[in-house]
């Protein structure tokens, strides 16, 4: 184009609408297919971070494009050759769920929409769509459907917004403007169990307070919170001056799945004025099921919850959800005075939803979608079978390593089972043994990791190193569970006889 | 399922192979349609917020599910006849860029392949495609390739990133563990101009400094940074007993597209030993072009640099970028001792890259992917052209608003344009003319924005309320920039019948 050409503009990174058609159903074919051998493909190839940049290579930006076809050819058979795939059947490490095929469409049709979810006035139909998939995300919660939230990136960010609105909620001065420098910073302490996730670490170091004022409150024997120690701390805190103002309830820890005693948190959070923010990333969800765990169900009171769909309704990469139970608390946490530019409401009669005043960022793009299209494919139903039948898997693999000679079952919340492998000749307890059993699942962990043939990971529960499954996978069934041991067994033999010292032979 | 069927998992939310095809062709069908229509479209309906709710009513989370056909049909449906589009040819609001279709390409195989990549484990060919495309960004502005950076939801968080480098870098203490509260946060301040995104009060309110730590210094005749001013700021704080750690220079600010003396700004930053930090999220880009201004290149100095792919790589949301000169100062800003489950690299030789190392999330999406595919698609050559045709038709309606009678040109840089409709009989510079101008080119935004012809948004310059075109779109041509004057002076001219007060008749 020149600007003497007053026609139409042809820019290289158009397609044309043939042209995004032909392209479009060719990579839709090598999706299907992806789909189609997903399940025969090794849940990853193992191979080495210089094999990885060896297949990129170390050129510099291109200096001229190359043909759309045959970039996304070349793309996709990089991605289905050299990835993880989280959504094997066989995938049961950390807590990153199979992504669900409706939520590619949805991120796909969102990419082509491109709504800014920053405004309302930019994005009309995207905001209020992400207004309902917020109420239904507090509905098959059990929690107020009235609620203030958001999505955003995921459990950090999302348990991010609840701890700025807590801090901004119980502030006994104006952080905003003084900062916490003023004498008030200094006295600000919040209370968790150490089984809570790292984001609490990154939070108090980024919003300034400082990993001091976290109080760790110890866990009992099944690594909750201990209430009578949390109340002592806050009782000893106020005494001395400080200026207790949330406690951290998980549920569903990223280790092996534990929920804290919720009801309980929460009575104790109204007794002393606190504010009580539920990490609920990866359990929350469990709160729909028939048989939910009372204590999960305490989530229902709090402040603040944070949900994931990313991780137990199957969405893709990136989906996150903060609820904050009154509205009020959640604006005026992120709330500021808008620039001039922006005039976004001043030809609309009603009060419309901003999202940029909700939370840290201004433009937003539309990861409402995904989650708001599975919600209609399954609905509440479909959620309720599947996050059920994933702990029933849980459960049995707990009872197959119960019931088999090799194996040491540990622990069982919602869907997370963690076991070790135990040489049947092995006797537990004497320390030497347990050292080497540690050493022997941690080199099993990792042989079981390369081999691409089932993937878990570790927890590691009071020095015990162990294998852990977490199953937020719709796409395993019974058979790839009952398969599991076997491997486990067969794959430890051989690190067995190729690390036990003389010692234990 | 139940635990005694021990074959394929049927899982509600699955889609087979051949369904998933016949879904697919279905929406790269319907999304080619609307390509093709995008431009008889409006830009926008102009619907009421109630108008928007009705549509999708108040009911609750779905009790079962529905087709799937049905249900893409009918989403897409919704969003192609309520959205505004950013795409369309005529949308010039904000600063948020039409999508390139191969970005949503880009989402769709993320999503579908769904490499979490927040570890290097679980994301190897993603986690190194997002290295290659912070080394092809840092490379297309003239930055250190070898600088460290990430992938973020756009430019608030990429700047939060900067703020945060700048604060671990430059503190005095040790504010992760103690807080701001200890004598030292109070002391910290930064510098930046009026014409600051308002990234930076969302960022000092988050992170603990309050508002009082920003030192707003003026601004020049053309709305820059005046330099003076921010060395004597620096110095009386100095003297004073201040802690003075950053700077902040802006690369085409969101109103009218000023560029700070970034160069004359690194030189002070050195001086003083400061933190210089660049928000080049719009302007970056323009870099890349043969004629870059000076005063943009001075970016290549900073130790750190905001820059959007969703804004002038023409990236679908949500893409930005947060560079760090010093991969070391990155890291250490957002490293913390690693959980006990994060065992990621205990198999792997080499060093790899952990991206919820260096930055606020621990999950990741895969965004760098529909950046990596637009680089390869046009090259270094087709951006080159294509921000520079958006410049030239930007200066190219500055002309045409100064040779209409009607119009007044105002400003100029980048690829931001604003001026305003001025009735011919009516004399600026007297004061009630010039109240008057502002409330009719209000109320004419208003109007052009219902109206879905075109979509500009505001300016405000020295009180004076300007119309505010900024291209970033590859589908403006010629034709669409030539053809806005007379809309303008057409609506305005409606407008001024309706609204001008009999004194000035």
């Amino acid at each position: 184009m020149t600007t003497s050409d007053p026609g139409q503009r042809r820019a290289p990174i158009e397609i044309a609408p043939e042209d995004f058609r032909k392209a479009g159903y060719r990579v839709v074919d090598q999706l299907a297919a992806f789909l189609e051998t997903l399940p025969q493909r090794p849940v990853t190839t193992g191979e080495s971070p210089k094999e990885i940049k060896n297949l990129l290579g170390s050129k510099s930006l291109p200096e001229e494009g190359v043909a759309l076809g045959s970039l996304l050819d070349d793309t996709i058979d990089l991605l289905v050759n050299h990835s993880l795939f989280n959504g094997h059947p066989r995938f049961w490490g950390y807590i990153t769920s199979a992504a669900a095929p409706i939520g590619a469409f949805g991120d796909f049709i969102a990419a082509m929409v491109n709504p800014n979810v920053g405004a309302w006035l930019i994005s009309p139909v995207a905001s209020e769509i992400e207004a309902q998939t917020v109420r239904w995300t507090a509905e098959i919660l059990g929690y107020p459907a009235g609620c203030g939230g958001l999505l955003v990136s995921g459990g950090n960010v999302a348990n991010f917004v609840g701890f700025m609105a807590a801090r901004n909620s119980k502030a006994t001065r104006n952080i905003r403007k003084e900062g916490l420098a003023q004498g008030n910073g200094n006295r600000l302490t919040m209370y968790c169990s150490a089984e809570t996730h790292t984001w609490i670490v990154k939070a108090v170091d980024q919003y300034g307070l400082g990993t001091d004022s976290i109080r760790w409150i110890r866990t009992d024997d099944k690594l909750r919170i201990d209430v009578a120690a949390l109340r002592e701390q806050i009782v000893n805190d106020k005494a001395a001056g400080y200026i207790p103002f949330l406690v951290v309830g998980t549920a569903g820890s990223t280790g092996i799945g534990l929920i804290d005693p919720l009801p309980v948190l929460a009575e104790l959070c109204r007794e002393f004025d606190l504010w009580f923010h539920v990490d609920a990333a990866y359990g929350g969800f469990a709160a729909c099921l028939p048989d939910a765990p009372a204590d999960l169900l305490g989530l229902r009171e709090a402040d603040s919850v944070v949900i994931d769909p990313h991780k137990w309704l199957y969405s893709p990469l990136e989906a996150g959800v903060a609820l904050v139970r009154d509205p009020d608390n959640l604006r005026s946490a992120f709330s500021h005075t808008p620039p001039s530019y922006y005039k976004f409401d001043q030809n609309l009669e009603e009060n419309p939803i901003n999202y940029y005043d909700l939370g840290p960022q201004n433009s937003r793009g539309f990861r409402a979608l995904k989650v708001w299209l599975a919600y209609q494919q399954v609905g509440r139903e479909g959620y309720v079978r599947m996050i059920s039948d994933d702990v029933q898997l849980a459960r049995r693999l707990f009872d197959l390593a119960k019931e088999h000679p090799a194996l040491e079952a540990f622990t069982q919340n919602l869907s997370i089972t963690t076991f070790r492998y135990v040489p049947e000749d092995l006797e537990q307890g004497i320390e030497q043994v347990e050292s080497y059993l540690n050493l022997l699942n941690t080199e099993l962990l990792t042989r079981l990791q390369r081999g691409g043939e089932v993937f878990l990971s570790n927890a590691l529960v009071r020095d015990t190193y162990l294998l852990r499954v977490c199953i937020v996978n719709f796409r395993t069934s019974l058979a790839d569970i009952e398969a599991l041991p076997n491997i486990v067994v067969r794959v430890g033999k051989q690190v067995d006889e190729d690390i036990r010292p003389d010692a234990l032979r």
